[in-house]
């Protein structure tokens, strides 16, 4: 019984691990490309800083939302896992 | 009958760590380049901000569909794992 | 019995994993390729907005249709995975 | 009798993932490129779009050739398995 | 006898799995590429057309061809495995 | 009971490892290119240097969000394992 | 004696899968670059297509060749397998 | 109990090495590519060195901050491994 | 002796695949690169074709060279297994 | 006991070479691009060279700074293995 | 005594298939880089096409020798292995 | 306790691998791109040769620092190897 | 004693297959990337190429160097093992 | 006490030609970018060559330095293996 649970735990730790370490890697570099077009504009186009923000933020939700549901999917996993339910119930 | 389930437990996990991880990388990266092209059409074009993103919203919709039907997907299988059935039935 | 039907349900699981995971980021870098020079030519000549998305839509349509197929394909195996019955059977 | 069968579905199972996960990946990558020319002419000439799109199809047809006869294959595999028989018969 | 006829049977599934693979992502992007630069030259020229339709024929059935030829062995291979004829012979 | 306990734990190191390094990696990579655009608009238009640096802030603060998430949830991990629970309970 | 076939066998499909899949993969990247050279020279230089394609058509048969070796190798492999003589010899 | 704590430290030091190394190497790609930027500007514009290292500073210490989460958690494992707790305790 | 034997056989033809899938995928893609200069070359200076196809060949018959002699051996190999004379001798 | 310190020796061996091996790939590779932009500089405006200077130690301080910390870990773990500590204590 | 033989021939197999397959590679990519640059000199300045093509062969002589050497080494290895001396000795 | 001490000297030989083949790979590519900017500075300003002559070393002491630190520790694993002492002590 | 030989033989022959597999594609690539530059130089300054030609000589032999001393090193393990010494004696 | 010393023996052949191969490969690609540099210089300013030389020379021994010492170890390590006391003595 416990080396079945511990196999299942095992395997969702690393499943955590890969969600926030591919999901780490792949935000930092789309907001270092977005993010370096966002100083690039308001640079050269300091009076349209406010509208050019506001539009960032709307892509830097759309940016984060897979990422971010990963994340909220990853903190389930670690502290009410619930592929245990089976081996355990 | 417990090692069986948590086989089958096991590799779930990682198939949703798969799905979840190279989703939000690709995501990431996809709206990176493509908030990157609409800050500098809307920085050089602020007339027609409003037209760019809607058009920026019905493309964003088509990128995120296939990995937001594998989030519904992966939520499905951690909650009521359809793979078990079989196991325990 | 068990232990074959759990390896079944396990390999499938992974399968399903990298149908979705692969699928998943393939389309989100074509529509960031594909949006970006949609928003590029919509920001150069707004009048010709309605013609570029409806060429649009139709590219999408076409780019969408592999993947989704595997969708529709790792839904099946996921509720009645046809894999299963030539163990069970 | 019970494991052979189960190896051959799980090696089918894993071939499937693999055709349906790279198709999908080359499809829809091909389609970025092809669809990003395809916009890119359209908005500069629009006056030959319908000749364009005609052409933008077929070739369409031969990029998804060789795919959509994997997928054919790999819905085969799944519904009625041809590597079984030698194992049941 | 019958884990012999799987290994062979599995070891197959695989192959075809790397034939059909491998030649639907390499077909994507060789058609990518050509399509592009087809679509580019009749928007350009659009009274050469008719010519350029027929070369870009001609070279997609010399890309197909291996690819086609691999279609056509796997095919072989799902109905009438070749390789099993040693071992149950 | 001990080996089950070390079999997760070292699963978890893993995890830990993956987190923080492909974490650090995308974040040093992001920052380098996000912060090569900030020094070259801020060379070229010492004036607006101010509003510049804010801006590079907040991008700053999306970019390294998800990355510090994964740190906390690593820290969560090292000092109270929650996979632990389900072995020792 | 039927599992050494059977290793043999299996080894030698994994073989023609890496000729047919390699192959194919490097036939269509390679028609892909030359037939878009192709026909960016038909369409800039009509008049020379005849002898562009000849020069083609000689370049192709170069580039296919060690496919083609390499396919009829794999052909002989499957339906004659050369190197189960020594082992049923 | 001494094979399963040993099983937790080795696990520990791939991790370790795993954090220093990816922290490492993407820290110095990372400050090659801003350090660049950084001399560039110096060189054009000598006057306006002071802001510019003051703004450089402000990277780098985001840059490296990542990392050196990582550093301070990696001496933390290898002068009080927490993941031996639960082992030995 | 037959597993020996059947080991060596084995070996042998992953090494074969190897040899044919690589070379086949080398050439592919040198004939591309060099076919497309040729070509390029032939629309432009017409009058030269001559001269630049012996020349062409010259440089084909080298870039073919060692891909032929490694298809050569993979024909021996596969005939007249020389690895195996020590095993059965 | 004596295989329980061999394997933990064993694997902090791998991972001091990992450490050692990512950093001074990484480190290399920083400083050609570092150190060539600051030959560009030198050359282009001698009269800045001790400024540039000074500034390129600056960057190579924290370039080298996690690397560094890295060289000193390992150092401590080949001279003082604090993972052997819980296996011999 | 077979078994020891059988190892060594094998492990010489897959040496030999290293060798021929990535040389082959090499060799193919160098001559398609090489004869490009042959082939545009030639078409530009067809009056030093003599010298250039001695200086070609001078240079190819210089790619192929490493390759050649490994070559040779293949074919001794196949026709009288010499790492089996010291097994069958 | 001989085989614990071959595990030890094995991983520690694979190490030692590590570090001066990822070390040389790094060094050697490094100086390619320092000295091809160095050559082309001095071929442009002969003048300032010495100069710049002098700011390379400065680089080169920098760029080879961390490789040869490797390269002493790695002298110091073969001749004395530290990792030995907790199992032969 | 047979075992271990052949183990230490089997070894050397893929230590063998990666020096001269890697050297023969490292060599390769860098004589096409050198003697491209070569022939670009003779065909555009047909006066300078005696010189230019001894220069790339000189460059050659350092090129070559280090897979020479690799050749060389293979072909005395090939022929007499040092390795087995230690095994043998 | 021969399969240690095997074992020993095998892993250090394996760390040889990692170091030999991956140092080769590294050279031979440093030595293609930095002579390319080279002959370009030579052939736009022939009166600079001897002073060029010079300094490329400098740059090689830099650019050999860590390959060298990495077959030095190698030889050393193939004639008196270092690793091989603490077994045997």
């Amino acid at each position: 019984m416990e080396l079945a649970i511990a196999n299942v735990q095992g395997m969702t730790a690393i499943a955590v691990g890969l969600i926030l370490g591919l999901g780490a890697l792949g935000t930092a570099i789309g907001f270092g490309l977005l993010g370096g077009r966002f100083l690039e504009g308001a640079a050269r186009q300091p009076e349209m800083v406010p509208m050019l923000q506001v539009k960032m933020f709307i892509v830097a939700g759309l940016l984060d939302a897979v990422t971010m549901i990963g994340v909220g999917l990853a903190l389930f996993f670690t502290f009410a896992n619930p592929f245990l339910g089976a081996v355990t119930g």
